[in-house]
């Protein structure tokens, strides 16, 4: 330290000179990996999750069943090409540059409801991480209804400013567009590398079609194999509703701020508009307690009357906020989910690779693309098999489908909704047991927030705490101190929010609310008790079967010492062991004893 | 689902209404965890940490040697009132209400240098929660200059715009004001609660004196109790310096966006200029392998122009960034720290106990507070004792200081700079080893970042992946596989960079780089090494000393053996016993045995 150089002092006058205001794209373009760009193959994933994410929230939102493509290509090692195309109701042409190339701009952020998408920051970071990595604009095409034109547009974001720049704005006039109803598709060229395994897009949209079973998605991958995932429920989820804030999730200085904002109203007034759960005579008690006029001024309620107010929203009790903006998927869709994943995907396979030649054609067919396309869609399994689902599942009362030929167990769990810091949420959670999986690994875990599946950051989220601090020996698994269950196991765990409490921007990870960890946990122990009497029972079978073949192994040395014993005929002896055999025939159904029989 | 109620259908163009802009400030403020304000004790430590960050930058840059003082009041058992005041050089009146109540705004984003502050969020931040919680608007004083009055400025956000708001603006004309040259005082009023603890605020000030050995911290807690953190070194760090960026940490879009933007500079000035470690000689050979006119216009570059520079430059072979940026903390001020908060703390415990009624008059005592401060203001306790620290140290040649009396160990390992993504870089690790900590506990790790304590997501941070990742039982310690390792042990790990890459706004963990992490792992097994040496030596001696024992202990049947094997009279028995041990006592230095002699 004895040489160090001297650098220019400064003082206040200097360093103010460097004071500059900083834009939240310049911020985020430095801070990337906040929004899940910090590596090749997370950037690839987080690009088609939030085009796919937005798709989805367009289209439920419009009451369209939606069908989403996904296509990556390669144009070489390091630099990918994804399009995501959606039959959504389309974005009006005004609209486009400012939802695609404007970090924290959308109609989501404002509203309590349950959305994928809430930041509006995601599809723009993709747009601006390719425009970044590559210098390659983002292309925008969206056609609002049948009549209108398709619009393609060209944008960039103008990091400095955090303003869209259209680069390119053309009508879009071929056979394909000219057909489609509505629907928006976008393709960013960015810095990426395509993999495999539980962190890749294959894994996403499997993972996705499990949470979202009215979609169909169709994947097309670098090496031009397509993945389809039918559709499983031919019906909308419950469309979930805007309601307005809870009065008990308001703290002193925002309730201050609105006071003040409310101009006109009255302080009753402002009360029953701006929140949820409060009536007349509820914002009368609220008044009354506050030792304030109903029909004051709301505006000049100033602090003490805020904080007067405040206290007494406090102490009133209130209905818990509605819950109609939330929209679960629901017990028998998860079971539907997760048995059609884990027990028909198979045989899906073998037909899909029977179809393989024929889908190939909904890419490159040109001209035929879309029509074909919708006829050649692949369509649930089951309904292929001239099956209904729903007969076919044969749910137990206790809301389980097993079979124990097949090997099989499947529940799901829905929870009441609750509320932590006054936002409105609710847990499922589905569990799948089957032998297809493997005995010795530790159980897989899917997490999802409002349908999205959260691939990274496993360790940091509540999700994966609720299940690793569950005590799995009681319900039959082996399990080493905090750590997974070990068994043929998957466990799916959904959070259904108006405001999901991500751990950060890239959406990645749940906090650690008290009220969502104690949800997620009665979830979790309600499906641990069931697959407790499932296993239970095939422990039972399996002990019965032991004992019956050791009876059988021993039949002959019985008929002996019967004989001995008793003094029995040949035919007698027969007769007996005979009548033996029967008996535990009967009690068994089938019996694996019959090869191992040594008299017969 | 059979009961679903319908909503209102959405179009492109109903959905086209509610689209709208998000500012950052109602971002964050829905989104208050990502910056550390999730609960209200992380509340409390995050305002302190945002306003010692700003002070300790601001003491630096202006050259002055940092005294900060930071007080905690409680108003009520979730509300606290927060001030921290520093003897920098003050903030210009003009400059206060954006650096204090805007988000995104400040000096230090669009520069290449170490600083504590980076993203011009975190002391917004703690006022916008401040006020969120509360209602009360923070209050700024401030003086840049000994002959200019201090203001006083009274400040809110208005998070719909992410704008200042100031509420009252008044000349302080106090004494302690008047008198005092310069500096800044803020307060904060929000809702919190105080802990103790691994995460608290007096463990933040104590590790922060670990970092900034330069620094006076006074810390009075809410029981009134006053905390003092001396200064161990009388010296400013080495003042890091703002360099260029590297022509290998740009991207492509990056470039383009730049070349596009430099007006009127040729393409070979834009390089020397733009970038550091550009020579003329090595534009020009960039430019040539780029096939590109070194005179040409860089604004007129384009796509396929500013492709090839970008291929150019990635292949030109340029010296590593410069670390000038740079401002590490040293080895002997990691040793000195560690050496004084694990070894002499508790002689200063006691002495604090006694100055503490004088320290308490600092706060109390009006008129006389400044001027008594400077002097009463504890000094290092090494210095108090008369002797100069690094005299005192004794350092051995290896780096490491180590008594066997007192049977402590310290030892510091600052890495040379290295570079992630073009960001220069250093780590440097401390390991204390002493008898005073628990032999039986896991290690603690201290985690820095540009000299800011890092107190919460342990588990998420690359430091604490690289010490648990280190096969620690090499070293003599005991470990579990994949957890820290056992013994009384601290170990410190600092990483210094222009650019450090947090897991979240809330700067709690670094992010895992492959470059960060192996940097990590040889400074901590440099440090591992020097402990093993020490522990051997601790061992061997502890070995040799219970050979002694063993032998000193049947000193008298040995006597007895050789008086029967050779002989001996009872003299020359004596004499043989006695040359034994004097043997004995010669290769020790000392000797337990003394006592237990069974023959004096």
């Amino acid at each position: 330290m004895a040489t160090r150089k001297k650098t220019k002092k400064e003082d206040a006058t200097t360093m103010a000179a460097r004071q500059r205001e900083i834009a939240v794209s310049e911020f985020f373009s430095k801070n990337r990996h906040l929004l899940g760009f910090d590596n090749l193959s997370k950037a690839l994933l987080t690009t088609v999750r939030e085009a796919v994410d937005n798709a989805l929230d367009a289209c439920e939102e419009a009451h369209i069943l939606p069908e989403i493509r996904v296509t990556i290509e390669e144009l070489n090692e390091t630099r990918f090409k994804v399009t995501v195309e959606d039959n959504g109701p389309g974005i009006l042409k005004a609209q486009l540059p400012k939802i695609f190339a404007k970090l924290l701009y959308g109609s989501k952020f404002h509203r309590l409801k349950q959305s994928r998408g809430q930041q509006g920051i995601g599809i723009s970071a993709a747009v601006m991480y390719g425009q970044m990595t590559t210098g390659q604009p983002a292309e925008v095409i969206s056609k609002i209804s049948k009549g209108k034109p398709a619009h393609r547009l060209k944008l960039q974001i103008d990091t400095q400013r955090n303003q869209p720049k259209v680069i390119d704005d053309v009508v879009v006039d071929n056979k394909h567009w000219r057909e489609k109803e509505s629907g928006t598709a976008i393709t960013v060229t960015l810095e990426a590398t395509y993999k495999g395994g539980k962190h890749g897009v294959a894994a996403y949209l499997h993972q996705s079609a499990l949470s979202n079973p009215h979609t169909i998605f169709i994947f097309k991958d670098p090496k031009g194999k397509v993945h389809n995932y039918p559709r499983v429920i031919d019906e909308m989820p419950k469309e979930p509703r805007e309601i307005k804030p809870h009065p008990h999730g308001i703290e002193l200085g925002t309730l201050m701020h609105m006071l003040e904002a409310a101009r006109g109203k009255t302080v009753s007034g402002f009360l029953k508009e701006t929140f949820s759960r409060v009536s007349s005579k509820t914002a009368a008690d609220i008044c009354k307690a506050a030792k304030i006029k109903g029909g004051a001024t709301a505006s000049k309620a100033g602090r003490i009357g805020a904080e007067s107010l405040y206290n007494s929203i406090q102490a009133t009790k209130l209905l818990a906020p509605s819950t109609d903006c939330l929209s679960p998927i629901g017990e028998e869709a998860l079971i539907k989910g997760l048995y059609w994943l884990f027990v028909e995907a198979q045989k899906h396979e073998a037909e899909e690779r029977k179809r393989k030649k024929s889908q190939q054609d909904l890419f490159e067919g040109g001209e035929k693309k879309e029509k074909e396309g919708e006829e050649e869609a692949p369509e649930p399994v089951v309904e292929k098999d001239g099956e209904n689902v729903q007969m076919d599942l044969q749910l137990a009362d206790d809301r389980t489908l097993s079979s124990d030929q097949k090997g099989y167990f499947v529940t799901a769990v829905t929870r009441s909704p609750n509320v932590y810091r006054g936002n409105p949420f609710q847990i499922e959670v589905g569990l799948f047991y089957g032998k297809g999986l493997a005995a010795d690994d530790q159980a897989r875990v899917f997490r999802f927030a409002n349908r999205v599946p959260l691939q990274y950051q496993a360790s940091a989220c509540a999700m994966t705490k609720a299940v690793t601090s569950t005590k799995w020996k009681t319900y039959g698994l082996s399990q080493s101190r905090g750590a997974l269950p070990i068994g043929p196991v998957v466990i799916m765990v959904h959070m259904a929010s108006a405001w999901v409490p991500y751990t950060s921007e890239s959406k990645e990870a749940i906090a650690n609310y008290d009220e969502i960890l104690k949800e997620l946990r009665l979830a979790i122990n309600e499906c641990g008790r069931r697959l407790q009497k499932f296993l239970r029972r095939k422990r039972k079978e399996a002990d019965e079967e032991k004992k019956r073949s050791y009876i059988i192994k021993y039949m002959d040395p019985i008929g002996d010492a019967l004989q001995e014993i008793i003094g029995f005929s040949d035919t007698e002896r027969g007769k007996t062991v005979d009548s033996l055999r029967e008996i535990l025939e009967e009690s068994r159904g089938h019996m694996p004893g019959g090869r191992s029989n040594p008299s017969s």
